[in-house]
């Protein structure tokens, strides 16, 4: 059995939660969290919930933490902390800080003892295992990746932050042609504006300009300004029965060649219902390789580039050579 | 730089030798063959082609042999009697076998301190690490394979025995509605004959019965009594214009829950214009992991799922998580 610990009961400790109940190896010892334990109910009978100020007191009683806190203020601090105690797991997923991030975790990880395996989920996460593979056995090719169609928090919240806007959401979609063009071959170069399109979906206040609105959403620098953007704007009562789900996606693809006359192409797709319940589902599978490879003595930061598959199930060497090769 | 051995030069061997032309760290060596080497022109210039009796001489100066001999007969034997003397990579395809073929290379490799790769390629290779990876992050849930479009070598060496034929092409082709039906998350429950048709492309010698042919094949137990086969008779011409190349290609979907409310499809694919030379550069970047791991010290054998990925791509471990995470 591997304990757990979740750091964090948002979005992606609440799918950590429910990926547990999936996987009779693993067990939730405790949900550690900053606010007031006694105003939280978790979903599992008989768990734990602890104030991070009393973490310490569970070194002994859990594997691993996985660390469910956001990239860009609580990752940074959290996952270099806690790897002090625990073996841990994170989604960190702010590419270009990646490498400071590695070395902030491997120092405190190898003084520990323990292992942190970080930016694991599906970007980075899985998409990167499938650059890497694709990289690698064709090494003279060209790599696509395609988001969607999926929900974007960021952009849905920088909406919210326009004047006149109650509630919003908005999906990245990837455009069929470009998807099209990728998969028979024909190396197209693309424009941002040629790989995805946004599609908002606004409710706003009482007698606001939605006109203006529109207008500042499609203009937007760096969020909507490069793509073809769909606004619509529906009611709160809209918003909440079509569109409450947070579902996600997306496409990697590498298309090379072998010699002058044969060409190939490897593709990975996600459809996702729940991003956080997927993401969730990762971390907890690199959970369990975490526990083992620290069984083994591994220490220090990993990504998912320096796990060997096996380590990720709940079966033999000897059953997955005989069920999966 | 990987210096590599290549036993055998079929068409696996050949794409062996022009997968190492596409990786600028890996060397061709040797080209072994237990035909007269005098009979062998390879592609690459200033390559040895030495008789398979003369192997041991070679002892020292390769890194990696990769044995492009078939399953059935050769590599049973060849794998664990070459691993006494180097790192090896082999593409076992027989899936039953495979424990034992393990256990054999196993033993012998980790006599002599050398590493052994077996059953490298996409199936077994690729699509087995996709059915694992996706096995655990959804448990819950159910796997699909579709294999094709492409050119099956044992069915169309099948329509070859029968009396009458000159020359015959068989394309296994997935079914259309049921990968649909798959990536619907609809988890159909398919039969053999739902999942895959199968196209031949028959000659025949003059005043043949092709009726008679025709019904040979349709009803060929194993082969394609439980599909629904397609035969169309056609040229020596037509044969070599259209059908002379080896493509294929395949599916891996798994579709699973992770709460009651939430599906997630998992879908992995390949489109391959050679299936000879993609397998080929598959073996490549497994060669390139044996030679790093056993300079690490790891000997005895191994498949694709005990190799931490970042093995397989000539790049600094600082390179890929900058910029493939």
């Amino acid at each position: 059995m591997t304990k757990i610990g979740i750091l964090g009961y948002g979005n992606l400790g609440k799918g950590v939660e429910k990926a547990i109940l999936k996987n009779s190896d693993m067990e939730l010892v405790a949900i550690f969290t900053r606010r007031n334990p006694n105003s939280i109910t978790p979903a599992t009978k008989n768990v734990n919930v602890v104030s991070t100020n009393d973490i310490e007191n569970y070194k002994d009683k859990i594997d691993v933490l996985i660390i469910c806190g956001g990239s860009a203020t609580d990752l940074p601090i959290q996952t270099p902390k806690y790897v002090e105690m625990f073996n841990v797991i994170d989604s960190f997923d702010t590419h270009a800080k990646i490498p400071e991030h590695f070395e902030n975790v491997d120092c405190a990880a190898k003084k520990s003892g323990k292992i942190g395996i970080i930016s694991v989920g599906w970007d980075p996460g899985l998409f990167s295992l499938n650059r890497l593979y694709a990289n690698a056995i064709l090494p003279d090719g060209m790599d696509y990746t395609f988001w969607g169609k999926g929900v974007s928090q960021g952009h849905s919240d920088a909406i919210r932050r326009i004047k006149g806007v109650k509630d919003a959401k908005q999906y990245t979609i990837p455009v069929d042609e470009a998807l099209k063009a990728v998969r028979e071959g024909k190396n197209p170069v693309l424009s941002t504006r040629q790989k995805h399109t946004r599609e908002c979906f606004v409710v706003v206040e009482e007698g606001a300009n939605k006109e203006q609105i529109e207008h500042e959403i499609k203009t937007m620098p760096n969020y909507f300004a490069d793509y073809d953007t769909t606004v619509h704007f529906i009611t709160q009562e809209e918003l909440e029965k079509n569109h409450s789900k947070i579902p996600h996606g997306g496409f990697v693809l590498r298309s090379g060649k072998t010699s002058e006359e044969n060409s190939h192409i490897i593709e990975y797709s996600l459809k996702l219902d729940s991003n956080p319940e997927f993401t969730s589902s990762v971390l907890v599978a690199y959970a369990r390789a975490a526990h083992k490879l620290n069984m083994e003595g591994v220490s220090g930061c990993k990504t998912v580039f320096d796990i060997a598959p096996k380590y990720l199930i709940a079966k033999t060497d000897e059953e997955i050579r005989k069920t999966m090769l």
